[in-house]
């Protein structure tokens, strides 16, 4: 049985077409702020589906409450799916008394969750701070299959190599060459950024990422892209966590910009639903 | 060493004026929504102040935040002293499906604290749910010492026999009488409010709750005290969950409407940071 949280509503439509197993829920606001949550039904076992973007806060702890209600329903086994989990990029401590939240989110998520599924994680390592099982889905399957034919015999690039992994899966699932940009330093203040060992002439390009927000790297990739003769200039991410304007930026820069739905945006033309619902 | 959380702001300026003992802390919100926190220094046992009213949901996660930020610098014992608890009225099953709110908010509270202190908690029995030591502060003391004065020889009142405790902590403190309101059906449709076994006339009268939210019943209360030849009539209430409205409305019926600092309103007029301190 799936329930949708309010974190995946724009999720539900497309699920309820593929799958009868959705077992129905009330959600809404009380006048002074509170959630209230009411599953409609019971089941042994449970896939709550609830992305966690903003409000974050809210999201996070409406999946607690609904998998409170659950449990108290009887049911013996839940999952949780957070196609985007928040606090993923605060993974670490880089100043001295900063917390880790995202093993705060994920221990929160075990109290009633004893699995957890997320997409394309920032930093795979914090699963471990999940206390079940915790699986990483990635969203490359989906991604090929929007770009395979705008993209042709073209390449697939990673921003840096840190997203080097993301561009192979794709790049993989198509038969193409994958490579990433690295920074060169060309003078004390300014950094230029080259794609590695590739050559980008008349090629259409696909840019992978997990997450935008500002989409400041994705706008100078993408330029100097043009700038080397390159065909079209795809971008593409997991999680389109736009800051104001950004969607506008980079599609400016490039000949098409997507992210998945794991946030619903104006550009979330592709779909992690079949992902979801063949977990 | 005491730690305040933005849910606590308003109680930090009285907190420093009794106590050298604050560790300063770092809270802001990135552009997404985010919060981040960090804490400037360390400490073994460490007590975090965050009161969880609107915007419940983020007051919360932080107070998990600086958890794991205390957590991570070493401290070893952490107790958490939340003077209004968010979820608190969610505390048992209505309609069938929904969740024990506030069992899954102790839940999370004890992920990162050994011990939690709330002040006059709606449901004292749902302290069981928090896994460590759980203490129900009263604000007696503080509501007897802020009404000794203008309440003179009255009357204590408690606007429901669920209350009757409440007000009895408050009677017993300045050696007064007290009583609560029976509902009396007076007709199918028609219910009506008495104090029960007390003469109000020509004394003045406290009535005394946990939460005012909408001031419905305080209105009535109130309006029929007037009737009965009271003599001055105030209100009080530990936490001041005002819907719209409710403060002007209570404000009209009554002589004095005061709550405690738990939550920061504008008849905040009662401080719990004495009892806080004496934690």
């Amino acid at each position: 049985m799936f329930v949708v949280g309010s974190g995946a509503r724009h999720l539900g439509d497309e699920m309820k077409r593929f799958s009868g197993d959705i077992l129905e829920v009330e959600i809404m606001k009380f006048p002074d702020g509170e959630k209230y949550v009411r599953v409609l039904g019971s089941a042994d076992e449970a896939t709550v589906v609830q992305s966690t973007f903003k409000p974050q806060d809210e999201h996070l702890i409406e999946l607690l409450l609904l998998g409170d209600a659950l449990r108290e329903r009887g049911a013996k086994r839940l999952r949780a799916v957070v196609p985007y989990l928040a606090y993923s990029r605060q993974d670490r401590v880089t100043k001295e008394g900063e917390s880790i939240s995202v093993r705060a989110v994920m221990k929160t998520i075990g109290l009633y969750y004893d699995e957890l599924y997320v997409f394309d994680l920032h930093n795979p390592e914090t699963l471990k701070f999940f206390p079940g099982r915790a699986v990483n889905v990635s969203p490359a399957r989906a991604i090929a299959g929007y770009f395979k034919e705008k993209l042709g015999d073209g390449i697939v690039l990673a921003p840096d190599e840190g997203a080097r992994e993301r561009a192979k899966a794709v790049a993989e699932r198509l038969g193409l060459e994958f490579s990433h940009f690295e920074k060169e330093r060309i003078s004390p203040t300014e950094v230029r950024m080259r794609p590695v060992d590739v050559n980008v002439t008349g090629k259409n390009v696909l840019i992978v990422d997990d997450i935008i927000s500002t989409g400041g790297t994705m706008v100078k990739a993408a330029t100097l892209l043009k700038e080397m003769g390159a065909g079209k200039v795809f971008v593409v991410a997991t999680h389109g966590v736009f800051a104001e304007g950004a969607i506008e930026r980079v599609s400016k820069a490039v000949d098409e910009l997507a992210v998945t739905n794991t946030i619903p945006t104006p550009v979330s033309r592709i779909s992690v639903v079949p992902d979801i619902l063949s977990l």
